[in-house]
């Protein structure tokens, strides 16, 4: 179990560092705001939620590896950046960007309730955790967040596999059985927004 | 006392999501940026003096009412926004915005207060309070926030306003007359500001 | 020594103020903008590492007179600020910047390694202290961070200063002299970037 788990950390961390390293090529940016907005893409959200529940030590402090890993792809990743757009699948990226939007919002969701918040602030922080770094990219991209904007469901997805997770644990189920249970519901919804090109209204 | 204190807060809060709503709604923004928007605009700049005090719990985390609130009006509101700028004067939003940044102001100086902050640092804690909202709200918007180049007087309300609350406690008046007194300076600057287009030189 | 040091450190807060000042006023910017931005300019990076770290008070609210000085700075700044920028040598600006952010990053390394965290984490403390004034100055003033964008050697110059101070103190060198060793090269090392021009690859 805390295996699988770890496999969707790393491959959320990734799918999240590489939106904000694309982001930041296109913008001509060089080697450290790239390094910088694929570090903040990926860890943003967790860091806000951090600083709002005062908790520390940071993840990736504690897990230092995290910001080495993303030091070393940005160096390597920079002279082949035209190639790597078409390299890289941009389905694969978003399919793991949604196994890491349910890890992270779910989690996020989790910690709140440890720290004894408030069911709808418990959520609140699920969905910071998952979205934040997104929008914490595009405000330095110097763009209107995306999240914001596209009316495409991906908060949504967040949001709803935060109410799986914490209605879960209310009903006295396992741990690990309520997780997992909010991972899927929020990475479901996102593949099926993404194959059926579902929208908000609005 | 302390049932004028909560209705100012009502209204400041109220007033405060709407400006975010109304900026959110021009940017085009789905329902989930409407909501983030609202919400920062009128708790951004308590949640950042709290961080920056190191208090929690945050006021929204303590009181939940206010962040389901401003859900409930996000979705009521955004079919309706259309006709909601012409439906809800713009002259009632903007009193009942420099009531809150009056509130909002003299109760961030008064917890600096309470931490012990220097009386400059109380006064610069005041001045976030009230007008921080605002600027991350245009910073989402990707603008240039309003407070800092309309050259009305807005955070010079809220300076006036914060220096009378701490002058007159220092002068051992009560707390509440302190209160009273540093909202009425910041609400009647801003009121006749308003009324007769006052503007600082530069 | 220490005077050494203070020294060193008001010319790299007027510096940083400055920059943030010009910038503002280019955005034509009114009073509260132009305090606001030089303000953040000079003590964002030390005070989002703060944040991070959890360390209270914060630098500028423990020394509330860098605060007032820039207050009165920007007050009498104003009414000239159209020969202002021809009045101050914009040479004498970058290298009292290049050594602001030597001691910037350098002290921002030292608290993260007081804070027993481990070495990469403590160098990206230190840039942080160093770079990230400039990065919010420039996310309010609407643009992309400079610092992201240019391809000149800035943050790469905090980098090396960070790591010559961690090595040092890792082989017992003395507290000071590992200061000044790490201020010396990032200094060095920027003030060579300005002079020659250097840029980063890519």
């Amino acid at each position: 179990m805390s295996t699988v788990l770890q496999a969707v950390e790393v491959a959320g961390v990734i799918a999240f560092a590489c939106s904000g390293f694309i982001e930041a090529r296109q913008k001509k940016m060089d080697a450290v705001g790239v390094f910088t907005v694929a570090f903040i893409t990926a860890f943003g959200g967790g860091t806000l939620r951090d600083l709002l529940l005062d908790r520390r030590p940071l993840f990736w402090v504690e897990h230092q590896q995290y910001p080495i890993l993303i030091f070393v792809m940005a160096l390597i990743a920079i002279p082949f950046s035209r190639h790597l757009q078409h390299a890289v699948a941009e389905k694969a990226i978003n399919y793991a960007d949604a196994l890491g939007l349910g890890l992270f919002s779910v989690t996020g969701a989790s910690l709140a309730a440890d720290a004894q918040m408030p069911m709808f602030v418990c959520v609140m922080m699920g969905v910071i955790t998952g979205i934040f770094g997104g929008v914490l990219r595009d405000i330095i991209c110097n763009e209107i967040p995306l999240v914001f904007k596209r009316g495409q469901l991906y908060a949504t997805c967040s949001f709803a596999g935060c109410w799986t997770y914490l209605l879960m644990e209310k009903m006295q189920a396992s741990e690990s059985a309520a997780l997992l249970a909010g991972i899927a519901v929020c990475f479901s919804l996102r593949a099926l927004a993404l194959r059926f090109h579902w929208r908000l209204p609005g």
